[in-house]
């Protein structure tokens, strides 16, 4: 789909473990609803029944190590699914889509925790999305340690989560810096804020697209 | 891996369905251990707990239609494992892979079948793959009419048996010109002779690698 053919808005959250996104994502979808937007909220990896199955191979714990590049297609998989079934069919019959996650994610997990080759997350993301880019996008950052603390107290921890602090500090790294890349989508919110504050800032922004 | 970095050689096996693909893997491999090679036996999609899981979400007919692009990406993803965890560690260690089916199949199915853009498929396969290709491929041959016939009476249809005609008519024209393409690598075996003289055609080609 062309830029120009779609008429809802796409906006992501992006964020490492533990830093508030299901709390702000039910106040964006709140705010959004109020405003008598008709809303699709979904998830990456996942929003259809067979991403959820690409994102059980993806989360769960195993045995069999994942390559890299394994675990790299499975996550575009997922994506060009979610596209094809959701998210486009959405934005072109003028619903907004939340996501929570998207392809920021890839590049920070996959590109910084693994050191995944960007430019193949770039030749994907092209042959997956064309030119399909969220219109806003909210990054909420926080110190991996206070969010994997938080994190690790409300269930098992998934494939990802079991990675190092390392990991999490790499993902991190990438994150801020594609938000200081693409300052006019991406919105970094600090995450360690009282969470009115950080609400403020998040409708501030969204206020922009209403 | 480059190409000069394995010791072992890598054969495919292609075709539609009801060809006798099991019928003559059974018989190389026979040959092959016969001439004392160690051989690993695998197949695609699969090869691997987790890319037979992918084969799994592939091939079950399901309510939820699989966009084209999430196809490609599973099977690039269950390649990629396969490779990562299967074949490349076989041929470094010297022993050789015999493979139903591999990426013909992928330009034959998805490229020809389903008439995904080709060049998507070759950017996949350099992903993937770098510059490993087989040293040999065996392309059994046979009208679509005839093979779906045969297949027809073994199992349940999966969901790509569950395809017109068309489909299968568009994938064997694609294996032909692949073949016609790379006549070093591709070997057309004519799937409709008696199963002798198919079986004395395979080994006149497998006897150049021995």
């Amino acid at each position: 789909m062309r830029q120009q053919d779609r008429k809802g808005r796409f906006i992501t959250i992006e964020g490492g473990e533990g830093v508030g996104k299901s709390t702000n994502i039910q106040f964006i979808q709140r705010r959004l609803q109020d405003a008598g937007i008709d809303l699709v909220l979904t998830r990456e990896p996942g929003g259809t029944a067979l991403a959820e199955k690409i994102r059980t191979l993806l989360l769960s714990p195993s045995d069999e190590p994942i390559a890299e590049m394994t675990e790299l297609l499975l996550i575009f998989a997922a994506r060009a699914q979610h596209l094809a079934q959701v998210i486009l069919p959405a934005l072109q019959a003028g619903k907004w889509v939340l996501c929570d996650r998207f392809t920021d994610a890839t590049y920070a997990y996959q590109g910084g925790g693994r050191g995944l080759n960007t430019a193949a997350i770039a030749t994907l993301e092209s042959l997956v999305q064309n030119d399909l880019r969220p219109d806003l996008t909210y990054l909420l950052d926080l110190a991996p340690d206070i969010g994997l603390s938080r994190a690790s107290k409300r269930a098992a921890l998934d494939r990802f989560e079991l990675e190092k602090i390392e990991f999490f500090e790499r993902v991190r790294t990438v994150y801020l810096q594609r938000a200081a890349d693409e300052p006019s989508r991406c919105v970094v919110i600090d995450a360690g804020e009282p969470l009115t504050q950080v609400q403020t800032a998040i409708l501030q922004h969204l206020e922009t697209l209403l």
